[in-house]
């Protein structure tokens, strides 16, 4: 990486906020009146109404990537087409949320077009992708492009080579076209009094001093979510067919969640991480993992079935060599769910409350087994992951951000907060370590020992936060630090005020607890 | 684990060796007037003429462990005859070499005698393993039992549990009869010119101070390797139809090479590690594995399936999910074998290459094509793996010792000082595992680029090092930091001094190497 201290950060940022600028094609961008007004909290559904996409591009933009894909095996739908439909509309997105960071929409086309031409000339597809646009989180290399992590001392930074992931897409027929937003210090938000920390009001959200903050299109005084925030936007919108982000404590899911898409987090070393541009390579103690953002459960599959089939451990050595497992579907009766209703040490808001409950009633209705889950010491799994996120004492992080010389928002001091003051020796990680691998097998027993298959529980405490409010994230980072898979999904339901009544008289349980059910 | 300073050391060594001296059953002991010489150095042959075990004992314990189970279950023999054989033969081994740090004679006959019920009632075998004795390295957890991995002050240590693996091969139907020694600090024997280090002549072999040195059957002027040292003896003595040690750096493997066993090292996260009595726990740069020795290919196979069959993935939930694969053996057109002659850093001596040679031509003879292969960078792999083995500076092994009070042999300080004299960071171990990753990749991708199915070379720079000698155990340790799976076996060759000549003016490339070539 190149440092470029000598460079005022503003410059380098204006940099990246250039190439941005030059990447937009303007005969998709709408004048600004005729853009919702600021005050418009919802431009979920601006789309139908912009008249910027043709009825065949909303009709596009609208269907499943494993339908898409159909389409274009059938001959009725061309990669130009729907590539064209995604930009367009990532183009409106950008302006209602500001969530990319490149559009790379010449590459994008070009790529289409060649499939196309593939196709007339085989009648076959180039791979179970073809054609499909994907949206990337900024961090994950693309071949000569600007990768630098939303830390402006690595703004010069441009990659070699694409992540190995994006290759493996390329090759199954993907095309992608648009790169998107991630906070200062690639953590998702934590706002938490640890450490004799004193909240104050400031966050990161999905904001960093390079491109701003990016919103959530449901509601735009709540945030996308972080750190794959632009992805969140970028799903739940409908930009892309799929999108790449990367999760350490729900980095993927949160987004997903807050944003209405479908979110994927992988167990470690399953798809290759290759590639992507972080600080801190080499830290294993809680594994980071690239895996997909998509609009429903079938196109996640087929994301990791089209991955997974090129035996990337083959590639990357360590991977774990083994194939994405084709299941028949269980049958209800074949399986039992806990519910995790709270955690212990957060209660989760009357919406979230309210959705477990449907989610509950619908599962039993189709005769699955639906028992109640009282979480396996919580506590544990928190006071391991915090400690191991910056076992450095976040030296790495703050060593870039001092050489960039951006301001460092709150926010990411918090996060940066949860590390002990001084770095860990090897020896008191290697304890963390072993810690860590009693709490996974002691998890996984008591789920056995209670005759538990899968956990259902929440992705957050609320339906998504609040711009600038607290962030409690346990409920996404207890899978990391358990290694085990999981997806978030959207409900349907959304939040009434009317029926998701604050509790009276509740007594919070602790100072974090006191503040996400204040906020 | 219970520290004991308060105790002389002498005193705590001594409780082991009573634990040691009481668990042989005396009947089954020679009177020293009737044992080989001092001066006898080859003592494998000792069995036939001794007298103590009948014939059909010394055809039990000469017999394949795929065989045993075949005449178990046809009925022809039993798990009590079996056991008895394989503990009178390991009484008797043990006068010869001193290989035991525990004899199990009560439990294993009792196991047996189950075992035999079992089949008695049912008909069938208990399962793949039935009825097998298997010798252990010390270290490995058996309830009940002392395990203190040859440090004195763990000498009240008393394992809660078996290790898993020992319960996985219990519930397969083995038997366990014999726990087997270790050097002090548990590593590969090193010797090595690093840091300034001058070398002296001590040595540690698979020595200890609580019970002594180990030595090779084959020539006992002769280590029998190390560290699992004693399994090396054990099952090049026929003393168990199946072995278990772990291995780091070539710790069963060198001692399979050394005695004329076979050794298995599987990939990392493969057989389960919890219940192995080891400091640096949590320790994930390079990680030690647990496996098999034998005497067959097949009986590797047979421990192999046996425990992985059993899903151990599904208890230590660490491990990858793999099963063990049911491949049919290749054909020899199929598959390309590249040979290391030479590692470029320590030549082998000459019986090594004539034994390469003679390996060479067999595999041509059947059609495989064998071609030479230039190591990839061994001197990258071995600047990595010396500095991952003790990235703590090795404080954690001399606290340990500092308790107990018993002497550090040299070579055990030898080991401890391949490791920088102080504690890495965090962040430079990180660093050192980014290498490995990036040098893994780069070695299976060049095995890749040359068509190489897999790699034939030394297990070990000479047929075995003699007691006091140096080692150098990169031939071993190489694919540790690779993580690849690797099997040594005999050739069936012994050393010939009449035709093994050392090459008149070879210059040495290195003090190591100036070592290797003249001891």
């Amino acid at each position: 990486m190149v440092a470029s201290s000598a460079v005022p950060w503003e410059v380098q940022a204006e940099k990246c906020r250039k190439v941005l600028r030059d990447s937009l094609n303007p005969a998709w961008l709408l004048p600004a009146k005729q853009l919702p007004p600021a005050t418009q909290l919802n431009v979920s559904t601006f789309f139908e109404t912009c008249k910027l996409l043709s009825t065949r591009e909303l009709e596009i933009t609208a269907t499943s990537a494993v339908e898409l894909v159909k389409q274009m095996a059938s001959g009725a739908l061309t990669a130009v087409e729907t590539t064209t439909a995604f930009l367009k509309r990532a183009h409106v997105a950008h302006q209602l949320t500001n969530f990319a960071t490149e559009f790379m929409v010449k590459d994008a086309l070009k790529a289409a077009a060649e499939l196309d031409a593939y196709f007339k000339a085989t009648g076959t597809l180039k791979g179970p992708l073809h054609g499909l646009p994907i949206s990337t989180k900024e961090h994950i290399g693309h071949k000569g492009r600007i990768a630098h992590s939303a830390y402006v001392a690595w703004i010069d930074n441009i990659a070699e080579d694409d992540a190995l992931l994006v290759q493996l897409c390329k090759k199954a027929g993907a095309v992608f076209h648009v790169r998107t937003n991630e906070p200062q210090s690639v953590m998702v938000s934590l706002k938490l009094p640890i450490f004799g920390s004193k909240l104050t009001s400031q966050h990161i959200d999905c904001s960093n001093p390079i491109y701003g903050t990016t919103v959530n299109p449901h509601n735009r005084a709540l945030t996308c979510g972080g750190s794959s925030g632009g992805e969140g936007s970028s799903l739940g919108l409908h930009c892309a067919a799929l999108g790449i982000g990367t999760d350490i404590g729900g980095s993927v899911r949160v987004p997903a969640a807050f944003c209405g898409a479908y979110g994927l987090r992988t167990t470690a070393l399953r798809n290759p991480y290759q590639g992507v541009c972080i600080p801190g390579s080499g830290q294993e103690s809680v594994r980071c993992v690239i895996s997909p953002l998509a609009n429903s459960v079938e196109d996640l599959n087929l994301f990791q079935s089209a991955v997974l089939d090129q035996q990337p451990w083959d590639i990357d050595v360590t991977l774990v060599p083994l194939p994405w497992r084709r299941i028949e579907p269980y049958q209800p009766g074949q399986i039992t769910i806990g519910v995790i209703w709270d955690d212990g040490l957060v209660r989760p808001h009357p919406p979230v409350t309210r959705a477990l409950q449907t989610a509950v009633t619908k599962l039993r209705e189709t005769g699955v087994k639906v028992v109640n889950f009282e979480p396996y010491n919580h506590q544990e799994g928190f006071d391991i992951i915090t400690a191991l996120y910056f076992p450095d004492a976040a030296r790495t992080q703050k060593d870039i951000l001092a050489q960039g010389g951006e301001p460092v928002a709150a926010l990411t001091e918090y996060a940066f907060s949860v590390s002990r003051p001084e770095p860990l020796s090897i020896q008191e990680n290697w304890v963390l370590n072993s810690r860590r691998d009693v709490y996974r097998e002691g998890y996984h027993r008591t789920m056995k020992e209670r005759g538990v298959d899968m956990i259902l529980c929440p992705a957050y405490v609320g339906a998504a936060a609040t711009l600038g409010s607290g962030q409690y994230f346990l409920y996404t980072a207890i899978w990391n630090i358990l290694d085990q898979p999981c997806v978030t999904f959207p409900t349907g339901l959304i939040v009434d005020p009317a029926i998701d009544c604050v509790e009276v008289g509740y007594k919070s349980r602790s100072a974090v607890d006191e503040i996400v059910q204040t906020v």
